[in-house]
């Protein structure tokens, strides 16, 4: 049993049945000879997409498309989090591509009980630092606050609100009749950007949105309105969420111990690392005689989504776990000095946005 | 049997069982007293309220407070919209006080299948003449679009929807599971301005609503959310609806023979009237001798709500149509004469208010 909604991730997910059960497409090998080259590609880390190919074909015709993507601002930045946003950057550099990136401060406020919208706002603001961190564009890059932008976005989530009934909002998110009138509307304020440059510019241009497969309910509905209201349907690459370190299926930011965060110091990382949920066996005598699993493992799961992007290295994680030669203890060292390598640069990057969040986070 | 709710009145209103059924007040003598003299206090046209008293006091006080009503822009502007629009200008005028006219271009759009939100904004920018050819003061009133003003609305409404649930929406509106997620979401939007100098001054300031009584419904849920979320309820008063020249409750637009149009001329309000339901006799023969019944006659209905404000010669109608000596053709002939005196002086303002736009309607 596995539950996978934009505001709900819990139990092993089972990949191949969500592509079922969202109607979505596998990326196939086809598919993937005409994309660039990325880890998070190769290992099905980007494993589902809509329309795709439509993208594709777009760029080879020389046609204008955007990217769109998003974060819902009820906590801290972790390294969950960073994922789709890596790739998001990863487009960006490779094709030169526009970049919208929503941070739905109104979102987490209505999902919410215990965040007030100051939060939410005060949590976009911080948010946005790990994004800009992250090394985006800012001439080919517009951060922006939902509650910022409403006289742009209202217009056209409206739109899409007037053909969504109730009934239909119910079916694809699980409401009912104690959700609050906000919540219920909420999603066609996520549809507002995938038409957002069309209805800028006057003219049909497509949109693909690189994120993380629970948020595919919210653009089912988007391409469900898109042709009557005019606009071209919005293509999505979707990834897995990273396991938590906890070993279930995602990161949760209410379960800090199960995360790294952002602003983790070296000893913090090194703490959760060494008590994440592994694949070892009971004792280190068995696990040289039987080898561990690395298929279970939240540590190999870090090495495999992110820390890791050489393949011929992450079999070797992979192998030397399976054949007993690679312990735990080595394994979570390797990560954490993997981790806060990373994170020094990263909370370094994070300084120098808060000078220059004002080239990033813009009003559209 | 009779229904009313911000989108349908119909059948014949019964005011005194609204009053129970909404769980409004009467305005009593009392109250009456402590108010400024206008013949729509005098006559009960202005009946009903919510916390009227507490705005008396208010003024009393020397506190700030100010004036809200609104405009749903699905068509032209008949003599029935201007009746509260006429009393909030008495009152501006009285009290010196500031008005905030809310356009509510997004409503009609998302309520009525016919209208794309082009052709509401239009009709927005059309229907603001007629508010302005009414003589508000340009220093003290703000006429605002809802979608030209998200940023500063979307975030309030957001604070009153995080506290309705589609249970109560439905039971207040009646809606189910095929209303569209905007129109389920609207009634935030409507209550924002009810907050709004609260929210930009950072300070509880009172308000007053002022408009037709099938408006109540809003409020009500207005009025719920006001103190969970640190603000004053607002405070209204509510007048009657204009009956339809064709003796129904209301003036609809829908039926363009029952209302009279501003931008009607001398003769298309002539043959209106003409052809209205009066309460005359089946013959001159039996109303000279019966007399005619003024309480159920559309003419006289006119007269008493809107054209003819000294009450010696509104009685002199109605006892004059009772005792047979005032025949339907001569009352009608009078009802013409003014209703295009006014127009013909009201179409000039409504032209000058074309040059005027700019000085009225504001983003806030």
């Amino acid at each position: 049993m596995f539950k996978v909604t934009p505001w709900e991730v819990s139990g092993k997910i089972d990949y191949q049945k969500l592509i079922e059960e969202f109607g979505v497409s596998k990326i196939t090998e086809e598919l993937l000879q005409k994309l660039p080259d990325h880890f998070m590609l190769r290992r099905g880390i980007f494993f589902a997409h809509r329309d795709l190919d439509k993208i594709i074909k777009a760029r080879e015709n020389g046609e204008k498309f955007y990217l769109y993507t998003g974060r819902g601002p009820s906590g801290k930045i972790h390294i969950g989090h960073l994922l789709p946003w890596a790739f998001n950057l990863f487009l960006q550099k490779e094709w030169g591509t526009e970049l919208y990136f929503q941070l739905t401060d109104d979102e987490k406020f209505l999902f919410n009980e215990g965040l007030s919208l100051e939060d939410t706002k005060k949590l976009a603001y911080d948010n946005a630092l790990d994004i800009i961190a992250l090394g985006f564009d800012p001439k080919k890059t517009t951060i922006f606050l939902d509650t910022e932008n409403m006289n742009v976005l209202y217009p056209v989530a409206i739109k899409v609100a007037k053909r969504v009934t109730f009934s239909t909002a119910k079916a694809v998110f699980g409401f009912d009749s104690s959700t609050n009138i906000g919540s219920i509307f909420y999603t066609s304020i996520q549809s507002a950007p995938a038409f957002l440059l069309s209805e800028l510019e006057k003219r049909s241009i497509m949109c693909l949105i690189p994120c993380a497969i629970d948020q595919d309910p919210h653009f089912r509905i988007t391409r469900d309105v898109a042709e009557p209201l005019g606009y071209p349907k919005p293509a999505s690459i979707y990834c897995k969420l990273l396991p938590s370190l906890a070993g279930s299926d995602k990161m949760s930011s209410s379960s800090p111990e199960s995360s790294v965060f952002t602003t983790d110091d070296e000893e913090t990382v090194r703490r959760k690392v060494m008590n994440a949920f592994t694949g070892g066996a009971p004792t280190v005598k068995e696990q040289r005689l039987q080898g561990g699993n690395p298929d279970i493992c939240s540590v190999y799961a870090y090495h495999f989504f992110c820390f890791e992007p050489d393949d011929d290295r992450v079999k070797g994680i992979y192998d030397r776990c399976r054949n007993g030669s690679l312990m735990c203890g080595e394994c979570k060292t390797m990560l954490v000095d993997e981790i806060n390598s990373f994170l020094l640069k990263h909370r370094k990057k994070r300084e120098w946005a808060k000078e220059h969040i004002d080239d990033f986070v813009k009003r559209i």
